[in-house]
């Protein structure tokens, strides 16, 4: 049995992988998994920027899966950090402890790299400043296929500040490398569109993509809409900036207006925490599926861990 | 088996529960358990207010009976909600990932019963703001069980921050409904008399109770003296009010001389922490039983797991 | 079989019991250990003080022999503290509850045995502010040994902020009790030397040890160079003397020259975290032992732990 060697980006995957996981998920959402698979086996997470939900999801599937967990839920102010410690070095001790898996969130892009990099054991990638979001992105797909027992032939919004999204940065390298057969509408202020490498991607995939500042005209043939949130913690440099983007972001809310031009059969998604970019008015809608979707979280990051410490085969579990 | 459907108000519980409560609570101090009871059981605690004696306590109390804890100390400051994340929100998202029992800790009166709304699995209410505190109040009634092998026809003093004090507004209610036939001192400085909402409810049950600004005249004849702490943080609004709520309280301290008037077989109950409203040169004498009391809420909390996660019967553990 | 009673201090150890410490120390490492020593056992660890390196090799110590650990990483902030309660009456709950050992950081000069007196379960200091540190002494020791299959006639240099590091204060009672025919250097800011009561001790017990503050004179006999770092914390009050020490350690850095002039069979320890007074472009130098010396403390706490909580006998395992 071959093993996952960390989750670092979205672009690590094979297409092979990815029906793996999902297949692995799948069977975890179903109960079918023996509760002391990774009895003995240690977790540590290091979060050097608050996720409490991000954390409690891959502490809650190291768990259910019969392992344990330690870790630090700030380690970036109440750590050897304050005292000076580079990134590099806390990898290195900590991994020589010997954990099974790190789960690693932390404040600057290119983090996840480089903690794997002096990491004697996997890392799972949790997020990495304006960098990825790997693991999310899994989730999101895994949640779509879920909801239309496919990947293709979609109409996906994802909406937002794309500039700094992480996820649906992830969400896109999958789209254009492993689920090339969608449209793709980037909606977001015309502060914060989606950057160029990524839209570079899209192209030499040869997704079909289109760039909009509202949603009204695709509304009513979006298979998904997947919200984001605008993070302040983005724009520190630049308040004057956030202003302008939250103002232009007023006519991206979803409420039940939004959904009443939809089609019954599409689905509302958003990576969570939420602050009023979707009204709590559609939470009652089936199309609602933003809290499947954060459940399907810990699935996918059961099978994963599965694939990190026990092992796989493709098309197989 | 029957399960309670989580801890969230003092008012809940019948005097059947009660009973097997406190039956549960002996048999658990007395040793008699089976430490795998919750073995592969998940326990979140979500603290949003820092509360290190009581988290431990129901974190221990899981540990005791073989379950596993994962959880945040301090979610007000480290979590989705610095990120505007409501309440609401994170209750549905962590009760879908099937933990078995979600603590909570919550800054504002009423988040216990909010949050119950949202979640899925039971919720014990481990202090809602200015709110309740339930489990303190079982384990305060169970200490006084224990104490004294009845909890009727005894004097029993609270004294303190009436007004804001939860432990001492969750005791009374408690004693109204289901220990009516003692006596109720209620001692505070003037500032802070017990709430009118307490005082009907202990006029309807027919509970027997005086109000006071000092110790003095009652301590020949109490039982039991509950002293608490005036919390800084509940007159944030009002610093000059604090000022002379602590001037006020300096007449309620316990001191050698307080424990000098009361009869042999009383005792010095506080839910802890303390500053300096009981000294510590009473430590040593027997009459001082809040380390007693606190030791008891381990054993009131596993009574509790056990019968939210495994079940129980009244008349029979 | 007996077993030991806390670590509180680095005096508290007899001839034969360090030597079971590194035997079964090596034994761990080896991986001879069942990995079930300690289940259903509890260790809390109270750190006053952000330590996540020291807080997570305890508590991977106790994972690994299969314990439980619940805890919380910045006492001093977030708990029962910020209300006033003292350091005495949190250790009187908490032993209360009934773990098997307490790991306590605290962030004063005898916390740890301030903390024993009130315990009624074992305490493990794990740094207590100027004061000491004895199970980093313990792994800087079994380090020693086993790099050097011997702790007796090297030259052992002490670099750095000797006046308020405890690493290194600990130590020299080490050396002084237990393995006195070494040459010990002490190398510092003429600010910051080591304290009488230190010199003093190594006087009684016959121990050669010289005052320098520079190193450059003894690279070329160096067995071992024990670096450490300058603490922001333990200059409060006084930044101007900082500003001085600071600079007056920079001839103290390690670099590849440093290491140029050293033998082939020596070696670089450092309790970590390091800010820069270690060049990371020694890092790939086999005498770089620092992430050696991290690690051996996982197997030194595995074999404390056991003696702690199982027990153990001397020349025997």
């Amino acid at each position: 049995m071959k093993k996952l060697n960390g989750i670092i980006t979205a672009q690590q995957f094979n297409g092979a992988d990815i029906e793996t996981i999902f297949s692995i998920a799948a069977t975890m959402k179903a109960g079918n998994f023996d509760a002391r698979m990774l009895d003995g086996k240690i977790m540590v997470s290091l979060f050097y920027e608050p996720s409490t939900r991000t954390r409690l999801s891959h502490e809650m599937a190291m768990l259910k899966l019969g392992g344990n967990v330690i870790g630090t839920e700030n380690a970036r102010e109440f750590s050897s950090t304050v005292k000076g410690e580079t990134l590099e070095d806390t990898m290195q001790i900590v991994s020589g402890y010997g954990p099974d898996v790190i789960v690693l969130r932390y404040h600057e892009k290119g983090g996840a790299e480089r903690a794997q990099n002096y990491s004697s054991v996997p890392i799972i990638n949790a997020g990495d400043g304006t960098g990825q979001h790997p693991t999310q992105a899994l989730l999101d797909l895994f949640t779509i296929k879920q909801e239309f027992w496919k990947i293709e032939d979609l109409n996906i919004v994802l909406a937002g500040d794309l500039a700094n999204g992480r996820t649906v940065r992830s969400l896109c390298y999958f789209f254009a490398k492993h689920f090339s057969k969608n449209r793709i509408y980037l909606v977001s202020p015309e502060q914060t569109r989606m950057g160029d490498d990524v839209k570079d991607y899209l192209k030499k995939y040869g997704v079909q993509f289109f760039e909009l500042t509202e949603l009204d005209s695709i509304l009513p043939v979006a298979d998904v809409v997947y919200q984001t949130r605008v993070q302040k913690e983005r724009f520190v440099d630049n308040p004057k900036l956030y202003e302008e983007v939250i103002r232009a972001s007023e006519k991206l809310i979803i409420t039940p207006k939004t959904l009443a031009r939809m089609k019954k059969k599409s689905i509302i998604m958003h990576p969570l925490p939420r602050v009023n970019e979707i009204d709590r008015a559609i939470d009652v809608d089936h199309r609602a599926a933003y809290f499947r979707q954060a459940q399907n979280g810990l699935y996918v990051r059961m099978a994963l861990l599965k694939m990190i410490i026990v092992g796989y085969q493709n098309g197989n579990d």
